[in-house]
């Protein structure tokens, strides 16, 4: 219970700071839209960093449907606790996006028009979602103590590598087609989205099961 | 006694770091108030940071109020001790506006004519306390070596992501009344943060102490 | 066999990484070449963390023939393993190349026809190298936790205070001649790069060789 | 001999991130001064988090005279050893001014224009060492594995917060200048600077000597 809730803030407090900074960003930079970017990718990744550190010891902070999904496959979670999981997930991203719309006047929920569409946008996401869950799945094994500074640093980077900015988190997409500002996505482009995440999701958790396979003591360093 | 001087000074640094930065991001970037932005929150960041880093050993790094008023709420320090905080860090949030203003050639106290009003600030202020708050109650609890990163790391996003750009602070928030620049706020709007900030830091220490409820061992990464 | 994929992996994405950033900085900041190269700095640095992190584990996370060579100099590694190291980077950097352009709708390859040439980025790519393997040798020798955040930290700098760019690194130079967009280099230029880096790597290698003599209880911090 | 080596090596790897990251920045922004500052900044904030992470464990990574004089005067290292340290961070800084100037093609040492007066200034660098030397006194006390990272974000926030840009160490501003670009000196402002850096060098190690008095078991977190 106390694992939901904390998905449920968390992803809640992720979303909003994407959707927020895009939005202050955006009013700010008078049309530039690199510096609305750069504003944009250092506040995510910098709260995003925050926010796993502030949610990991409750529940692993996933935040990420698809993290959830990987984690149940190798057996860390059970898959009726990961189900638990991706419901406090999509419930947190649709309360993200709302108080992030509310905190600088925009209504709650409003279809975004934002068309993201194309297969290199395609093309980014898969890759996107194959470098985080890669990110994730080697540290969380490896590493643990290291997985908020490094999904932080990977966020920051893969928002100007990849044409779609690297959504990259199925319950983030869904949650960014209800602002029509900055970080918004159409609805009619969600679908490509998030196949193309899912198939990252599962290449990078099959190479990196083989990669690195679980061990009983953990380095921590 | 130590502890006092240590949050005084703490106090005092932020808060030029914040009120200058802002002056010298203002002046530097042509009206361009994106890049002025950015540069005000990396440059606080990273100072809070190091000051965190510095006054920790000593008196813990509070240099809010709220956090002070917090800790004794769940018995981390007693309330003359806690009051103790609070007047240093009033008193270093004044010497450190001061210091910034006195630094770029500015009177050294100044009304501010800065208007920030409106729910959706109000909504702001609330919101990014509420997080503030959970990041360091979790931190403090779970994993606190890593208090300066995350609460560095969210500051530098929470600029951003919330139209108020994140006082968060009372101390900040009553010092910066005191400097007519660009981080500056009018007395009249100082009550409705000071508000808004006390109900986030309510709802975060209460529910963050039930999903972080205390350990005899925290776990140090 | 698993370190050969992960240095591939770990060094397509860190190529990736750069010329991704480097288009949608060009593309995004209006030709401000400063914000751009902004934008790919950070990027780079903050993706580079991520994928050492990543890589780290399983192959020590080089990305980088002048790393596996310095490392096989100094008995870390024997020669067969190095030269497939090697190997593995440079076909990570090609397959890292046309990524980021098929990302961004560009061809998988075309030359790039961006001149880096004259002696002042001959010197720098020289002084980039040296302070790069510098990083590296001392870090891995004395503080071996701490290289994914000292390099990356180190590349972002070295962006700025070369006028190169800091390639530091013949996979990814190879690598970007492949790119006709703004982070390439044009075929030409190649082999200048390629030389002062190796002099530079020598330089370094030699010189904390001396300065810090292995031990054998390394300080872990 | 080795730590005399490493401080004038890391110095004058310091002063050309400094100088080298001015003069890229400003040729690239087209007169936009704070996007030059802000890259000038991060540069030398990050570069200089990965020299000390370098140089730490051969030297201590001081590459800043008044540190080295701080440190004799606490009994850390014998008056001989420090004037060694000093020498080599005035010798390295000069090394440091012509590799950076030369990287960008300009004459290796030239006379600086650049004029850095008045008493703001004079305030600024004069509180820009008390809280460099308040970071670095009370971390080598009391955790000293995190100077690297708490130096580091130090700087690329005292870069904003101060008129100065925060010099805060003789042997940089000595070096500064010998380079008629960004970050330049006139010789004629170098005097008090110098003057203001050792006031607020003397009350911080003081005020931090009080603070943090030495114990037998440093926490090292």
């Amino acid at each position: 219970m106390r694992a939901w809730v904390a998905e449920c803030v968390g992803t809640a407090l992720l979303v909003m700071a994407v959707v927020g900074s895009g939005i202050m960003g955006d009013r700010l930079s008078g049309g530039n839209v690199a510096i609305a970017l750069l504003a944009n990718s250092i506040a995510t990744g910098a709260s995003l960093m925050a926010v796993i550190v502030m949610c990991a010891p409750v529940s692993g902070a996933h935040f990420n449907p698809l993290v959830s999904l990987a984690n149940a496959f190798q057996g860390g979670l059970s898959w009726l606790t990961a189900a638990g999981y991706v419901a406090a997930q999509l419930i947190g991203g649709f309360l993200g996006v709302a108080a992030g719309n509310l905190m600088f006047g925009e209504p709650a929920f409003a279809v975004s028009h934002h068309v993201r569409a194309g297969w290199p946008q395609g093309l980014s996401e898969g890759v996107a979602t194959f470098g985080l869950l890669s990110v994730i799945v080697s540290c969380s094994r490896r590493q643990p103590t290291r997985v908020p500074f490094a999904v932080g640093a990977y966020i920051t980077g893969a928002y100007w590598f990849t044409s779609s900015t690297s959504f990259a988190n199925p319950a983030v997409t869904l949650a960014r087609s209800m602002t029509n500002t900055f970080t918004g996505i159409r609805p009619l482009d969600v679908p490509g989205f998030l196949i193309a995440q899912a198939v990252g999701a599962l290449v990078a958790t099959l190479l990196w099961g083989w990669l690195t396979p679980p061990l009983s003591d953990p380095e921590t360093p």
